[in-house]
């Protein structure tokens, strides 16, 4: 039986931040080993990657197509790939590898059309691999404890939603010129590598996920104004949202709300009671039944569901973080490959990590808001 | 010189909670005498009200007309009157001492049409009195301090405002036949008595005018989306704004979310910081200069500005709460009149209540949000 | 039937912002009247009282040894007086209206000595008039609930408090000569009118009292840490407290404690659940039953109990503060006058105001804490 | 040069939850190999371990002397060990490595006897070997900053401090039979396992070293009162303290506090201003300067200190958690090994992880709480 998997990496170089957590999330629970990459393009830092990680040198890559071919041809090839690049590549990387018939984790936005993932998503199927698109906030424990009460019925019908994604770090691009733009992160401001949006497409396609992981709910369309302050993308969004059970709501994405750091804060109101989830503090849920005092959860309690409970991996009060986010998704990946590895049947419940159907709502979510703000925030459908 | 004033009340009978917020807010002071009323159209009800009160029989009247012609003959009439009753009998109530003569101080929202507030503001210039609208959030402590930081510039330019007011009392009356709806506040859901609206037109509109306090920035237009869940008015709206400046924000305003019970928020976003205040913990304010650690503000320490030292009452830390708003605005609305009876020369800064173009703007917002969620959420411009 | 009472204040000058809350507290229910006063030992100051109040100028006396004797003559006289002037003559002016048979409402601490209070309570005893001691905190709203909670037997039985009231405005006292020093409140800080302690007398005492309220338990002794810094009296104490039934606990008192505005916390905790009440943030209460998740009680919630529910003013999420707690204890007060006025028995229930045995409590407290840090923490038998 | 440590472990079974933090806190930076270990007394739980770990099986030893021994002896031998057995093992342990010339990294409390931690001491200088206890609280990110904050005199000379360190999860085991005890931890409560202490040596002893890190304080004396509720070993203390600079405070640790999960919480007040740090949420500070408002610092901001600065991961927002304080006492201790292979001058600064000497005054301060209690709370010196 196929305990371990081998993987690679797209991206993720020493200095890339999110490169080194999706790394450590892979290995919180000792079932992958990295053994292959294409780290970066600049062949210095490739190399110095490889170095780091002990890797055999001939598996590291000039290029992700070399990486996908030569890995898919050798007998101890990955079994999975990580994609951690700039969106413009994702569409192709992601491409390179599923032909080749190896997983896929790529991270969101998935790519640039819904075309493009609609023809993704074929590939996958395709080919019989699976396909993961790393809306990591689904990963962490107390989303899952807010999806599995609602599922459950404990707030009853959903009839409002009010979540926001709050930043400042580009309040210091409104109205200025490029060159004293605030440099971190500056690819997704430029059209030809982040896409056609910049706030929505990084942050506000987290909400978008987040809320229809926890309600199981799809969008039906939004009324969105963006707003650019005269830079090429948007920095600030405020979408009227439709739910396709009738029930309304707004999504507050932006990047430049001062004194809020990485604000995304989920509130779903139903019938019969209430859940509010806020990211920086990710290990509590506040659960309110109607007419009942607010209830404050703790992540590894007793009370707590059994999603939440299979996926805590310390006493309560100890805090969980976004390495554990990712960690999740890593091991509910890795363990549904290794079921498909071992030949064991894959249930509804082993793919607990955002498919590329999750990955095609948030392409369609994006797009829809760039297009409705366009025509002054009229109304446009999704689903 | 006058010291004192005399009022009279219309409402506010025994069992009216507000009424007696009035009169407590009245008197925080020491400088009102209450000395006649038409509380209540119940004439035993009025009756025990007016011994309650200690007052003259005679001036306890069986109509508001009545009593607006008698108190204007006296020589020693009121001074002023606080019109406390539901929202169909204001406007007339509101003309009958304006003819009179009698300063008037009005429940929100002021009237049913934009036709009657403007008429009611024409009324109030002829006749050379003082109208205030009690939109009794502006009186509270740190809404004014959030104001003068504003005013100050602290905050840059505001570029977003995100706002909302919550309440979970309404919930149970979703799909639910007449009879068996939630009794408190009914006539609020009548349309006969409260107008278009009962959800905007009861809270929402008190956001409208926080912001507008806060801020100085009028309304430019809306796009709501008004739920009424199979009821005549409505009980949740989600609206899209945008500011005459050309800044957009969220107005959220519910009576069916769950775990709120009077959540009035606001938050202003500007170009160089950010301003939070949480109604229900009205004694601070959370201000953050871009790039900078949160302040907490704190009501009556050395550091807050002038309007707010001028109106606090107790040290730092002892929670001040409604009643000190209603105090705060009344004390601001005696003086007024006091300088006037005085024949001393009024300024803006003796104008710190809710005029009666507050009044109208408040009309004019619940108007447009009504408007626009019957035409989908189509912007209606306000100003 | 007695409907109203009349009284008098002994202190509560215009500047005297304490004063000004007992009188509006007083207030509150419309039930009192003001009608006699020695409000300043400074003539001009009084008169200026006597007329902002509108008193009949016989009735603003140039001692209370005069008031209590001539209010006690006439047919019209006080039913009650409200005591607060600086704590040294506390005991003298209690004792001429106790003497007078006129009803005592008295600041805290009661007097000096322990010897002083029981001789008070043994004068009202004799003379058959009631005796309140001001601790403002057990007249909130929610501090209520929490006492009765606890007598219900919600959380089992105590085995653990932990209590504070922390405030930062004399942190510049700190080893500053005497004309440096914080000019706020400086009699407190002189043992001729303040007493033996500053720190813990004016407000340490205030965590006895409420932790007493809520539990129903009795100090057995106390083992205190005071910090001088230099000073006369304590700044800061620290303090180990054995109750009754052999429960232990800690509470902290102090004034240089930056951060801290008024911030009186407590915390009990028992074999079944835990309350937690922070002042600063007052109409809520955090309840834990063990194993589930914290609740937060909302004042004026359909779940609370019964005396919350009689003692609420204003719907949930209306913040109610300072006045309010003592309008509450001045409702329980009048109402017990009134029914002895009208010959009406007095139950326990209608005792719902902090009695001169809390006052003789208080005094104890302090004397023990002042002694026990004599004698470096040893411990000193309260009870 | 060097670049990569291998280490071992004794303890940290596969269902030891901190065993598992301990290794992905060594992993997070890539720097080691766990490579060698004696994980479990029971020999198939030790042998799994090993295979899960891929390690060669004859470097899994049945115990920790053998492993010691034969490790020591190899040419690639582990770097150092890390300890994470139950306390009675910890001396022995520590010493079988120590006398092999092996740095240890061992779990807190280090020992039974103030006696035994010494000699622990003299063998890790006579055999020039590293010694780190592990108080992880200590490789906080905002921990780090308070003690930069601290040490920078931002809050002057240090005056008071408020500890506790609260959990509920023993609340059952009060009056219990033992046959009916919370299992959980079951050998914490056993004198012969965990020593003189429940209570005091598993949590106080963080308060103890977290507020020593910070202020860089130690303690002169303390006056402690324990309740053991019918059990051999304390459940409940309650703390006065008091420092070298002659600064009192009080430590508050429990396990029978319902509502709280694990609820470190240090309050440190100075001249000049406050600190607070919550472990429940670590990734902010509050930090307040006399006069001014409370301020919220933000793990990963610009305006952190250096310190703060080099041990962040994740942009700020990204919530850092229990692994993430592991990861950073593993990033200085692997750093100080790797210097000293690479002879190279090893700074105070590169010894930022809790030394052999915090490891000594843990026990020092846990002897003298147990013997203060046993003398009802006299004061016992401790430096």
């Amino acid at each position: 039986m196929v305990k371990k998997l081998n993987y690679g990496m797209v991206g993720g170089s020493l200095s890339a931040f999110i490169g080194a957590v999706h790394r450590i999330g892979a290995s919180f629970d000792g079932k992958t080993h990295l053994v292959a990459g294409c780290f970066s393009p600049n062949e210095k830092s490739n190399r110095e990657c490889g170095e780091y990680f002990e890797l055999d040198p001939e598996r590291v890559y000039a290029s992700y197509t070399e990486m996908a071919e030569k890995e898919a041809a050798r007998e101890d090839g990955i079994d999975f790939v990580t994609i951690s690049i700039p969106n413009n590549h994702h569409y192709e990387a992601a491409k390179a590898f599923l032909v080749n018939k190896i997983h896929v984790l790529c991270e969101k936005p998935l790519c640039f059309t819904v075309g493009e993932a609609e023809e993704l998503k074929k590939l996958a199927e395709e080919n019989h691999v699976l396909f993961c698109v790393n809306y990591s906030y689904s990963g962490t424990n107390m989303v899952k404890e807010a999806r599995e009460l609602i599922q459950k019925g404990m707030i009853g019908e959903v009839i409002n939603v009010n979540a926001e994604y709050l930043q400042e770090y580009l309040v210091d691009d409104i109205g200025q010129s490029e060159e004293k733009m605030v440099k971190l992160s500056s690819w997704r401001k430029d059209p030809e590598v982040a896409g056609i949006s910049n706030c929505v497409g990084d942050i506000g396609t987290h909400i978008e996920h987040t809320v229809a992981y926890m309600t199981g709910l799809k969008l039906k369309r939004v009324a969105a104004k963006l707003d650019y302050f005269g830079q090429p993308l948007d920095l600030n969004a405020n979408i009227l949202v439709e739910f396709e059970n009738g029930a309304h709501g707004v999504f507050c994405s932006s990047q430049v709300c001062v004194g809020h750091m990485n604000g995304l804060v989920v509130r779903i109101f139903g019938t019969e009671g209430a859940i509010e989830w806020v990211q920086e503090n990710p290990n509590i849920l506040s659960v309110t039944f109607k007419g009942q005092p607010t209830q404050i959860y703790n992540r590894g309690m007793g009370y707590v569901g059994t999603r939440s409970q299979e996926t805590n991996r310390l006493p309560s009060g100890h805090p969980e973080g976004v390495y554990e986010a990712f960690a999740n998704i890593y091991r509910a990946w890795v363990e549904a490959i290794l079921k498909l590895k071992n030949n064991e049947a894959l249930t509804e419940a082993d793919m607990d990590f955002p498919s590329i159907d999750a990955g095609i709502e948030g392409v369609k979510f994006i797009t829809a808001c760039v297009e409705s703000s366009k025509l002054d925030a009229q109304w446009i459908t999704i689903n």
